[in-house]
């Protein structure tokens, strides 16, 4: 029977999630999950506790609950729930109050970083990266902290705006469309900005499947067109001396983990 | 002297990096952290051993690491150094496989959801809620998960793209102008999927300063314009039954767990 889960917080339970994720991504299983954010009252925590407790009695297995409670009390009532209990933040959170010297303040909701200051950064990464989305405006390429370039849906719009929206990095992204095949070349305003240019490219045969299901049995789509496109793209990177990397399989955070690494890019957020 | 921490793995490391900021934001102090992600080689890892180690010597404290290593035996070189070793993954996997009965079989990056599935669901809502933004067409109203509605400026695309990025999610988002104040009313086009509308609202206060630092001294940007625009429009959520959150003072994270919570809508990753 596919074991059963919760994610459970008395934030947005988002942390939670990730670290439940992260650590169920190491089983070869289903698991069936459930989060349950903002358990930040006695009366919400028991309600909880009491649907942990059905489960085990319906399927006759420990439910499985990964939590980032703050709230001493809180994470006692669920605690003492039937659930086999993960509780993500105490158990580092202890040897580390030793290491430093330092005790504890837990705050809820601290971890997403609401500092002020950090959250603006990112809206204006956000708002700087939809401004400057597949080559629409050209007149700010000197904001930018990255240029990503590549052909079209190999996968610029969704790493510019991860980075953007967990890094706080200013990202824009350029196209190079068919009109440019013919004699490709870096326009004045990205040669300007070389040292922040970054290049995605793709397997031609992925792309044509991901081109296929937006303009099936196009040019565009073609087999043909997306060879001559990822190796005129390619080869303009290897002669201008662009960093890229290969998306294909690749999630947007392994993009974009890729991207910092190998641009040594800082994060302005974290 | 502020503690130096380091995020390590061999895959991206975000997941180490969000683990130890939960951790490290529940302590009241500051910290210098540097990321180092793909540690994937032996070679690689004695590097980072050396590094961490010359650290201990210059600062004579010791790093405080986060991990997130699946490869066993890079594991054991950065846990052989003279940081304390923080290790994420598999403090959790050990009891769990002793629960499920199942033997964890590792896989650097899965945790990342490379399933193919997952990836193309969430680059298409990313695509949908980027066509979708700002009310710039309405005619694909039937097609989003959820439409987020609110003044300008109060965060309903940094929402909107939150909710793709992170969960899946399409979200549309429409905007309420000044020129709709005199007669503020739900477009036939929203009417139509009432279902779906979501507002956000947000103290005039801290509209006024975001929009200051937008457009300084403006009509659009004084205290007296956001206030009646915050007013009709939460007049309007109330008449329409619309659920709405405040966003004031809450990160795009909480805003959009809220969201869901609130609305009960299935995360499409995860």
């Amino acid at each position: 029977m596919t074991p059963k889960v919760f994610y459970i917080s008395d934030g947005t339970a988002i942390t939670a999630e990730i670290f439940g994720h992260a650590v169920l991504s190491q089983f070869p299983i289903e698991f069936e999950a459930l989060t349950i954010p903002f358990i930040d009252a006695i009366e919400k925590a028991e309600k909880v506790k009491q649907q942990i407790n059905d489960c085990f009695i319906t399927t006759q297995v420990r439910p499985i609950v990964f939590h980032s409670i703050v709230n001493a009390e809180i994470r006692d009532i669920i605690f003492a729930s039937e659930a086999l209990d993960y509780d993500f933040l105490n158990t580092f959170v202890s040897p580390l109050e030793q290491q430093l010297g330092v005790k504890a303040q837990p705050v809820i909701n601290r971890t997403h970083g609401k500092a002020k200051e950090s959250y603006e950064n990112r809206i204006d990464a956000i708002n700087y990266t939809l401004d400057n989305d597949d080559g629409q405006t050209m007149k700010n390429m000197d904001k930018a902290d990255i240029i990503l370039l590549g052909v079209s849906r190999c996968g610029k719009t969704p790493s510019s705006l991860y980075l953007s929206m967990q890094f706080g990095i200013k990202a824009a992204n350029y196209p190079f469309t068919e009109d440019d095949m013919d004699n490709l070349k870096l326009p004045s305003e990205l040669k300007k900005n070389k040292s922040k240019l970054f290049g995605l490219t793709i397997d031609p045969q992925r792309l044509h499947e991901i081109r296929q299901s937006r303009l099936e049995n196009s040019r565009y789509s073609s087999l043909r067109q997306c060879r001559i496109e990822v190796k005129e793209v390619e080869m303009l990177f290897k002669k201008e001396k662009i960093p890229f990397v290969n998306a294909t399989n690749h999630s947007v955070e392994e993009i974009a983990a890729k991207i910092l690494d190998k641009t040594g890019l800082k994060r302005h957020m974290f």
